[in-house]
């Protein structure tokens, strides 16, 4: 008995052992994880012809679609909708006006049918004439108040364990961890550093415009409802020039919109890396490409061999999507 | 008389010992030195009141005047007179056309009366429709092969010894410095590691529009002649959400264009520190400060008492104000 026991124990600590021991335990042992591996272990080996300095490592990461899900529609929309409904009392003209009528009757379809303007306009009325702090909280609210339609867990829980294994593979490693994304700087900014370990000043996204005002003896940032910078397409490169001031030597996208991203980052000198989740996993999470409303993947699908960039099968490459509960 | 030698050599061991333990050397015996030290030393004091993690403890800073020298006119603009004599080959038009023909002309009173429109003129023409790169080598061509009007050596070396010793104590004591500067994002990134350690992901800055695009195969930022950001007076704190998204818990600046960034940085709630650099010092460096055509500073000086902020006397507080060549 006492033999079993230590034999158990044995085992356990092995099996810990074995998985402390590799980094990426949510990937495959297929050919896309020894791609990553062997990338980083290249840029890593001193007085190796392919060394990259630390300070130039510099690994960019999409976040809807990428880094977390990003169905049946952003998450950000969904913080949208939720707002309004927390801000409807004070608001007893939204009864009578769309799109808001619709998302208080919870008449998605309806929502979705007033087209860009529509969305456009829950935006605004949800995401600006606050300051910064106020928005934050709003965010953190949403959070800790809401979760996933089809997974029930917190939407903070449905990002993808193995792009969390990669995020920490990478950094210690050295590299220097960025968020590139379409989404909004403000509403990425006040969960990325517990969820993916990235810090605010880690994070590019779009922004609104924003105004400094004294309020109360305090300085403030307040949001206000125009566009100051959408970063998608032609904008990430811009935008991660604006930010870290150097290419990438990795990016991580899953749609078109990365297309320019790792463009970007594959076409400068020296080592490179490109990586595009293919969402092809209906069980686990979704599949969908070319004819998508959401991450539309068409371009990246046709151009990727020609251009080395490695397609990342959620089916065939990770064992795990989300994180344990 | 090897008495004597030892003796001497204790006592020059013995200075490079105190020199050594002294990170702020630069620095006089003031109550401006003591003020920075006692601030620093309570914010790092783990289980103190004051006590600041480490991740918060953002500190920014001005460039022009609060770094290096901003005497008799902004460096930039000497880089821009500078890229103009270098491109003149390529543009005979120039030699007829003001500012231009009197910048080839050496006749600096002609290029200053030209006024804003002359300067932004010269600035649009020298600073755009070439790569980021391009500018980058440009940049670096300048410091190389130029110096300063007055002090006869290189623009990189008219900065302020005792503010690298701040910058380099602030970083070891956990600190992240960034640099907060109405000058250009693109003309300090080049240099702004060298000579302050500080990486180019932590220079804010103003900056022009950019755009993407695919050169022979190759993915680049082109620089625009329009203006992205003035990163000045209201644009600091407004820079400072936009690239670290935190308020910073200290700010040095010597301008009322840094007013809203000290104002921003010390209203919020905890241990604060503002600073001001205070041009007294027409011997070693310059005198200026309510009338100053550079660097005007009236506003800070009427408000640091009630607002509790340290006015840095260049003349009494430094005892170096340039590097040893």
């Amino acid at each position: 008995m006492l033999r079993c026991i230590l034999l158990s124990c044995s085992f356990l600590l092995m099996g810990n052992l074995l998985s402390a021991a590799d980094p990426l335990s949510s990937w495959n042992e297929t050919e896309t994880k020894t791609k990553v591996m062997q990338f980083v272990g290249s840029i890593t080996e001193e007085g190796g012809e392919q060394y990259v300095a630390p300070e130039d490592r510099i690994a960019v990461f999409d976040n809807d679609g990428t880094l977390w899900c990003e169905q049946p529609f952003y998450n950000q929309l969904a913080f949208a909708l939720y707002r309004v409904h927390q801000l409807a009392p004070s608001h007893p003209e939204w009864n009578e006006k769309e799109p808001f009528r619709s998302v208080l009757n919870g008449d998605l379809k309806k929502v979705f049918a007033s087209g860009e303007k529509g969305i456009l306009a829950l935006v605004a009325a949800t995401h600006s004439g606050i300051t910064e702090t106020e928005f934050k909280n709003a965010v953190m609210d949403w959070t800790n108040h809401s979760e996933h339609p089809r997974f029930k867990r917190s939407y903070l829980e449905c990002v993808y364990q193995p792009q969390l294994e990669l995020l920490a593979y990478l950094r210690a490693n050295g590299f220097k961890t960025y968020i590139v994304s379409g989404g909004g700087i403000d509403f990425m900014r006040p969960w990325t550093e517990e969820v993916y370990g990235i810090p605010p000043e880690q994070v590019v996204g779009s922004s609104s415009k924003s105004s400094y005002e004294v309020r109360e003896g305090v300085g403030v940032i307040v949001k206000q409802p125009e566009l100051n910078f959408f970063d998608d397409k032609d904008g990430k490169p811009v935008g991660i020039q604006q930010h870290i001031g150097k290419r990438p030597i990795l990016a991580f996208g899953n749609s078109d919109g990365d297309f320019q991203m790792l463009e970007y980052t594959t076409t400068g000198d020296g080592p490179r890396l490109g990586l595009l989740v293919h969402h092809d996993d209906t069980e686990r999470e979704y599949a969908y490409d070319r004819d998508s409303h959401i991450g539309q993947l068409a371009r990246g699908l046709d151009e990727a061999k020609a251009r080395g960039w490695v397609i990342v099968s959620m089916k065939n490459d990770w064992n795990e999507v989300f994180p344990a509960e």
